[in-house]
């Protein structure tokens, strides 16, 4: 009798373990959201004078989630599910969670707690010398902490060692399962057809982008991309639209994603396009499969599948002709004194102005990744002790001037300019990025391929068939599977520069009159 | 040697002990503020959505929070420190710490967690009851609740047995020190005052409010409240003034005080006067010296003496003569239509009209009163056994009927008003509303005793004497001490009647030509 009943209780006891592990994850999760929403209010609305407190009142959160996140009975509690996950379908949420779980608590207790706090500290301290030296342009003011990052980056990937390349640990936090060999490949591919393209695009006249640089009152502004954006698919009864200095967007559950955009007068692009791609990352937050809330799988796969969300929104939908197509008459006429007299062709060649320049975050869609893999080359150098900090300003400029044709007069413009490497590990902070590029080509090239009839729903505002497959085959799994099985599964390939290098090829070719390939 | 030696150590240990007392209650603190912020954000722009998960997280920062209120390890260093405490200077900050902490912690350790669990349980299941019965005018849907949450009472008395009368306790948590008797003596001094002046009134012809009800466009009433405010003290560098549903005033740290209100676009009275009652629950704890910050000692005395400053600033401040003398003139140019023909003595009249009404949050100065000591004394005889939960209705009408001459025709006008009952104790709920009235009077008499040029400043728009007295007797000293010394400490003598009685009759004789008492 007790063999025959013992399976069914090894079961039973099975899944009170099961509850136990989620009731654990809910309580780092909940943590977690917490100390999210005083950050989104420290941004939109908190007072000056509450700065001091603020600040502790999340560091006690980000401590008590950390410490609940190492805590060994979550380990054993990992350990004991073992059998019961393996008897699991590979692809159930149970199976999912549990593997998603073991594998961020074993990342995070190869970090000696003392480790930790040390670099934690390191990292406030950096963030506030570059605070001050950006605008002073003094990089030697921040090159002895630049360097001690370094040395807290080399020992951070030795704590995951055996490793291929030194930049993989921080590379797989971003981007689990992605190395730097594969992603030098790519880049090396896409560089290679990117340098001659800016190349010849500069030899052409540059585009007129005077009719974006008007005035526009900020409500109207705001209430334009709140119109786009709500017609694209992001819910406003779970979710907000607010100003801040630095557009983000941040979730606090399924039911509560944020986004922030800014909004500068003399700019229309500024806020309309921070809106959309900040609305892009939402829609993905929007979409998760509201059953993973609370858990490690209630949110995006990695930082390259959500960067490929925002940029698809933004570039691949809302700088098409087709999207224009529709919304110009709205947008001229709620500024008819800028755009009356500007023709749609116009502006569609305006908001796809491709130009050599300094700043990564005021680039176009082309040249954007050239400052990527310029950074990614530069941080994987001075991982692998080619490059010394010291030397990194004038590595910059060359890079520079080799990829894009032009230099910065000084370090403010150059390797100052990026808060990444002045307040985080050096390596993984970059190449998210491109990554989102790439896939926001390859994912919507599938959506079309199973609709052809996107482009032209798009033509006439209708957003309901790209959003509803981008749901069904990337949003609702959150972050059940590593970014290589999304995209298998969403696209029936592993990721491929090919989709992006046609949609730049015929989108830009078609822009400036490029020959053809 | 050793001896020389010891007592200098021994005092180095205790210092040691009170940074660890420090540490622990800042932590408490921290998670306290952390939570207000989500309950601020719940109450001003949280997307609907939002709601499920925010309950779980306000949750588990309440569950922290209090777990490290009744850890035995708080216990012991409170004892350890008792012999240092009885060294300092008894109105030392650290003294009063060690004082007030204690006093927390004592009262927290006797109610059984156990206990505290069901209770909240229940709270919350009365509450949703009251949420929808009182809409329905169901007092049958909510007795069983009230029935049980009277029993809770009951118990949560008898956890701080013995007492003089079972209400003691928790009249003791809203105001320490203040007891059924001494409060008892009071209301009954003032209900003999009240009844006769509201009878007297009622027999005059009323005050006509016409204007207080055109149409008040929003963000005129919002610049206009937030011009007042700013001008009586209120720092918005350290706090905000947001729309909710309903107003409340809430502290994150010294250095950020928020108050939030409710426009109504047909009355100009209720965003105004509001506003100006949170802001002067804010300038107390705007006005708390910052050194207490992140204690038990960082935030007001006690409920009553916090309400003596909602009421000292929005009755005795902002609905004076002198007060509108001042700013008569900008509301006339804010709102032309409503006001230009309208005298600044028909307006003084119109925002001091006494009126016999059913719903205690939208009473007058006179007869609110009433409405408290009639909750008062039918809590006190719920919790005496002299009057069953079931009779509450019957009881309420006749107590309407006898104090102010009119009784309810329903219980959604009656006993189902208010949440208090529904969601908390019975008992200590509602004595804290008049106490700050008897209070703001003789707060404010004393502040003009001290400095007679304060009602001559404030015709002038001038109110920092009178906010510098209130910062330097009450504000700044937090919750440094109990009540009743903070009363003595500003006025020189124990909580009295007097000031409240001639300032209404003063006021109140002159409005409506009362014969002198």
């Amino acid at each position: 009798m007790n063999d025959i009943f013992a399976p069914a209780r090894g079961h039973q006891s099975a899944e009170a373990k099961l509850n136990e592990l989620k009731r654990r994850l809910l309580e780092i999760s909940d943590l977690g959201s917490a100390s999210a929403v005083l950050s989104w209010d420290q941004a939109t609305y908190m007072p000056k004078g509450g700065a001091p407190a603020r600040g502790r009142q999340g560091a006690i959160l980000r401590k008590l989630a950390h410490e609940r996140s190492v805590d060994p009975a979550l380990g054993k509690l990992l350990d004991a599910l073992e059998p019961y996950a393996a008897a699991l379908p590979q692809d159930s949420d149970d199976a999912c969670l549990i593997r998603v779980a073991r594998r961020d608590f074993e990342k995070a207790i190869k970090l000696p707690p003392e480790f930790v706090a040390r670099f934690n500290e390191h990292g406030s301290a950096s963030y506030d010398a570059w605070i001050r030296a950006r605008p002073a342009n003094d990089f030697a003011a921040v090159l002895p902490f630049l360097e001690k990052t370094l040395d807290f980056s080399r020992d951070y990937a030795e704590f995951f060692a055996p490793y291929a390349h030194i930049a993989d640990p921080m590379i797989d936090d971003a981007d689990e399962g992605m190395t730097t060999a594969v992603i030098r490949a790519l880049f090396s591919e896409l560089h290679a057809e990117l340098v001659p393209m800016v190349r010849a695009i500069s030899e052409q006249p540059p585009a007129n982008d005077a009719c974006l640089r008007g005035t526009f009152d900020e409500r109207a502004q705001l209430e334009f991309s709140r119109a786009v954006i709500t017609q694209m698919g992001y819910d406003f009864e779970r979710g907000r639209l607010d100003k801040t200095h630095h557009p983000f967007c941040t979730r606090f559950s399924t039911g509560d994603v944020r986004i922030t955009t800014r909004v500068r007068e003399n700019d229309l692009g500024d806020a309309l396009f921070s809106t959309i791609h900040e609305a892009g990352h939402a829609l993905y937050e929007q979409g998760v499969n509201s059953a993973l809330d609370g858990t490690p799988l209630g949110c995006g796969a990695s930082a390259g599948v959500h960067e490929s969300q925002s940029r698809l929104w933004e570039n691949t939908v809302a700088r098409s002709l087709g999207f224009w197509k529709h919304f110009y008459p709205a947008l001229q006429g709620a500024f008819p004194g800028q755009f009356k007299s500007v023709a749609l062709e116009t502006f569609y060649r305006t908001i796809n102005k491709v130009e050599r320049s300094l700043i990564r975050t005021d680039a176009d869609e082309v040249t954007y990744n050239l400052h990527i893999m310029l950074r990614f080359e530069l941080e994987l150098k001075l991982l692998e002790g080619k490059l010394r900090a010291k030397d990194l300003p004038e590595a910059w400029r060359a890079a520079m001037q080799s990829d894009l044709g032009i230099a910065p007069p000084d370090d403010r413009n150059g390797c100052l300019q990026d808060v990444h490497w002045y307040a985080g590990t050096i390596g993984g902070a970059f190449q998210s990025y491109t990554i989102g590029n790439i896939l926001s080509a390859q994912f919507h090239a599938a959506a079309v391929h199973a609709h052809p009839e996107i482009p032209r729903e798009i033509e006439n505002g209708k957003f309901s068939t790209l959003h509803a497959w981008l749901r069904d085959n990337i949003y609702r799994h959150g972050h059940k599977y590593p970014p290589n099985e999304i995209i298998k599964r969403a696209t029936g390939g592993p990721m491929s520069m090919r989709p992006y290098l046609a949609y730049l090829q015929g989108k830009y070719g078609a822009l400036y009159r490029l020959p053809p390939e």
